[in-house]
């Protein structure tokens, strides 16, 4: 039972990582909804923008500003990367502020820099709470850093290897995305026409912004620096991540080492299923949810762990992340206002 | 509040129908899950048939019977048609049994034995709330015909026109559904290879086991015989029905009379949502979720009035038509369980 | 076999009509690609903007003028409405000028400019030669308006019960798209994030710019005005129409009547098929082809002939037609270059 | 010009590779196709199985007998596993067979009986032309094995390296494929509601049948055993593979020494593109045609080289291979009936 109710303001409401923070802040019994605020699209109604959200459709947004996200309790920040900084320092230190981009991921300054080209605006926590030590910094903790969805699959796919001495320390990632995870300006490799029937790689060679957070992720853990080669791909499909995650196995590998890590790893994960030997994940099985469905193998003949993970991106690879974080941070049960069950078929 | 809990159990969990009811009664807070039976899958868990609904992979699918389906509040039953009959009459009076298949959904047995080719079963309440009288013959009822997925949609979108007397009675109706709503039996017509990428018709000419049930309606509100030209067509998606519904308009009708008709006819209801003047519906705002998108216009020059209507078939359109006929039927707010968001994009 | 080879030039290459004509073109064996144009394309090579066109991949896309197009035997312009006027004055009466666009359909000027807004052009020869009398007034011109791909799904699948007699003069006409026939703008509405797994119609109520052109069609093979109430629908494939048209019966129309008179339209006819009894089209059938599946019914009970056609919006829809009737003008065998044959599944 | 024509027969013509088959065929001006057989389809008509193949609809289908298939010029036959060997003994060595199924393909007993649990029939030369030897080994030979679909997209993109020294012999491959290479027997996990909108892996570990033969051809270039990690995943798309293939770099590997390996590796061939620099393949744009597009790439930070291809695999990684090795075999041009153009978007 939710003791109180807090009051959310979302920046950037009008794109698909602030429809699905909606979404499912409409479904959390002690969140209401305030502020909604946008950039270009400010002075529309949701309904226009969100056909989906029905019970906000007269709702109509403003134009971000401090001013408007003031007075919350929680402000969830779905802007372009670099604006989150300068909105944050005017909310002041008791609001909960959890941004859904990427401005505070990253500890390295230099690694921000080379990837993104602006100056390091800090290191909050980081919200992936599966991951060894996370869950604890996030406990009260009044700023969230929403990881990127490709680190949430690939992350959970890999780091027990990782913390059981398993793996080698270099990652091959190919991952699949639904075009979502583009997000939702009008580019015109991003049409229908282009991507339905098609896959397509990106950002190939180490050049995704995503290739250091995984990194740094997989590095804490293993305690000495993984490289990662990262490749990610556009599939014909609007969410879902399916990420396939090699690591050449350490000397004296067993399958059985592999499958104790990783019921290790997740047996009090309320959204980690680790599935049973013999079944693999479908991005279609956790569609809307929050869940992670994750398989595990040790190829003996080419002596390769293969960890495949499946996330809805939009869900618990942006907005249900961030709401479980918001959860910790709050000191509600963590799994409030979040489903594992996916939207199938 | 829900006061109590009912005990439910589904006959004919492993088909989309079945996964659909147990998605929904998952998040429904006075249902307890009970019996799950299937025909040729009983035996194997529920996680490998539906492995998107997590919190039931461990629990084993029995086979069909009266006995393992007794001792519940509510039993619903999927099953494939001329089977509801025998099932039902073993229950007991005391019984909720809600008929997700066809059996008990028409009134004219001629009707039945044409199109269905097997004796009728009988006559039950018709579990579309949203239809004149059809709320009021549920409340209390022990027995429920769920309606099919295109009647749902198609009666819904017309009725308000043939209520206020302004449409002729001869309907056109072109819809186009997902995937799901032709089942989960493996033919060859269905695999994804053939249906990606395909628009195509089946059921042309009247030949629709849905047919009937349209004009049922259609003909109860307008109080005399209907025709309605009804054209199913299958869409590359796997949920979803746009249904495209035409009348020629009686004369003296105007844009305006039509409007209010419509707006009179939704103005309580709380899930189907008359779309504001030049918005039109789009089955992707409503996937997943138990509400209907309508709009409708007066075409001038044609002088035909045509209303377009959008569902999920498996939700609004079968399982969560059942679920809110259920809580009608139990007392229990009607909305309970039930969502009017859609996950999008 | 091919006498000689006439030179072609394409303005508009770099959009979806202008690569489907490319691609037709390359396999004509009496053509020789010329010159290729674009407007903000201009200076990219073609490899970047139609990466399917292999053996064009070199080639350097110039900036739309009409000394670029001169000098050649065949101008194609896939241009935005409201700009072949000028380009085509200027190219001079010798050269075949084929215009994809709208400009030239339309025989009423006032048709055209409540639908378009801008002046009236003028009306070339109209080029779906399966239209009784349009072969003829293709031959040896040099100026054709190719039809909208509406139009000609629509029209080949309703002018043999206009031509018979055997419809009334009130059409009701409900078609799929998909998605490349709102062209290759980038659109938030268009994004491979909105429409996949989402139908949903626009130009609603008579709204659309084909709907002059094919009552224009219907109502000149009639001999009398034929009303159509034409509801265009975006389907989540690239390509292909699917078009539902019905039309109360006549008194007396018979279902062996209605099989005859298409039997009769499309015996001579190479891309048109009229599929045997009780087969019905689909899009992917005729993916990349230049062919049209037909099938006609008569339902007796809701007394309407019901044609369904299946084209490819952009080769029989578009570039398809235009090298047809470019054949036909130029005296070639009317087939050359095209092909019945799908790309499927 | 094609000096003589050669009678063709397909055995297994109902299937996709078969339907793609005759698709190519149709347009081989070299070829006149004979008969057509299936098993279970034997005695239907190819335009209820085929719509898409209009020019054949009428043909029946014969059941695949030796008798039937004799007498032809070239047996093409695309039968389940296993079966291949007993028709070709029957055909006799003045046959050109070209088995498109697996029955050939392996040099390894071992490992045939490994993976297909039945006795190996033996080596024919092996049907990927631009593997280095084996073109000559294809011309005058009177038996042809077609490669597998995911081995044609992935030899291609990795030989280059293998041959130029450049590549550790440990290659880790992810590969999306459409469902056509799942073939058309209707299986649940396979129909549209299930893939649409969903990536899901199979055959992970080194379980798929396609490994040994990648084994196969990337440790005969590389003159030493090479292992392979590959893991097949299932992608809502009917047709095309898009692999991402990659290998440790040997000491001393340069971006300019890839470059330069893969640019003389495919100097010559037709039907391999490799693409300008900064530009990746997408399946879309050889969607049914024989053209591969491979991109290649250094990252110097995970010290991999990453090589891309896309192939459509019912074309070049099916049918359209098997023609180019009947070319070859015909000593016809090799690219007689093939083109490079893909149908996009």
């Amino acid at each position: 039972m939710v003791a109180q109710t807090v009051r959310a303001a979302v920046a950037g409401a009008s794109g698909y990582a602030g429809g699905e923070l909606l979404r499912l802040l409409l479904g959390h019994p002690g969140v209401r909804i305030g502020a909604l605020t946008a950039n270009s699209n400010a002075g529309q109604t949701l309904g226009s923008l969100q056909p989906h959200l029905l019970p906000l459709a007269g709702r109509v947004l403003e134009a971000t500003s401090a001013e408007v996200l003031a007075g919350h309790d929680v402000v969830f920040l779905a802007l372009p990367h670099g604006q989150s900084a300068a909105v944050a320092e005017q909310l002041g230190d008791e609001v909960l502020v959890i941004d859904v981009g990427a401005d505070f991921r990253l500890k390295d300054a230099a690694d921000w820099e080379r990837f993104y080209g602006s100056a390091h605006a800090g290191t909050w926590p980081y919200g992936l709470p599966e991951l060894p030590g996370a869950r604890a910094a996030l406990e009260g903790s009044k700023r969230v850093a929403v990881p990127g969805c490709y680190p949430t699959a690939v992350s959970l796919a890999l780091f027990p290897a990782y913390e059981a001495g398993l793996a080698e320390p270099e990652a091959v990632v190919v991952a699949a995305s639904g075009t979502s995870g583009a997000g939702r300006a009008a580019k015109p490799h991003l049409l229908g026409s282009e991507v339905m029937g098609s896959m397509s790689p990106y950002g190939v060679g180490g050049g995704h912004r995503h290739t250091p957070e995984i990194v740094q992720n997989l590095s804490a853990v293993a305690g000495e620096p993984v490289t990662v080669s990262f490749t990610p791909t556009l599939a014909p499909m609007p969410r879902g991540i399916l990420a396939t995650c090699t690591a050449k196995a350490r000397p004296g590998t067993t399958a059985q080492a592999v499958r104790d890590a990783y019921e290790k790893a997740f047996a009090d994960e309320a959204f980690v299923h680790l599935l049973p030997e013999g079944r693999w994940p479908a991005t279609a099985s956790v569609y809307g949810s929050n869940a992670v469905q994750i398989q595990v193998t040790y190829d003996e003949h080419a002596n390769r762990i293969i960890a495949i993970s499946a996330v809805d991106n939009l869900t618990k690879g942006t907005a249900g992340g961030a709401l479980q974080s918001m959860n910790i941070a709050l000191g509600l049960p963590e799994d409030t206002g979040l489903s594992t069950i996916g939207v199938a078929p």
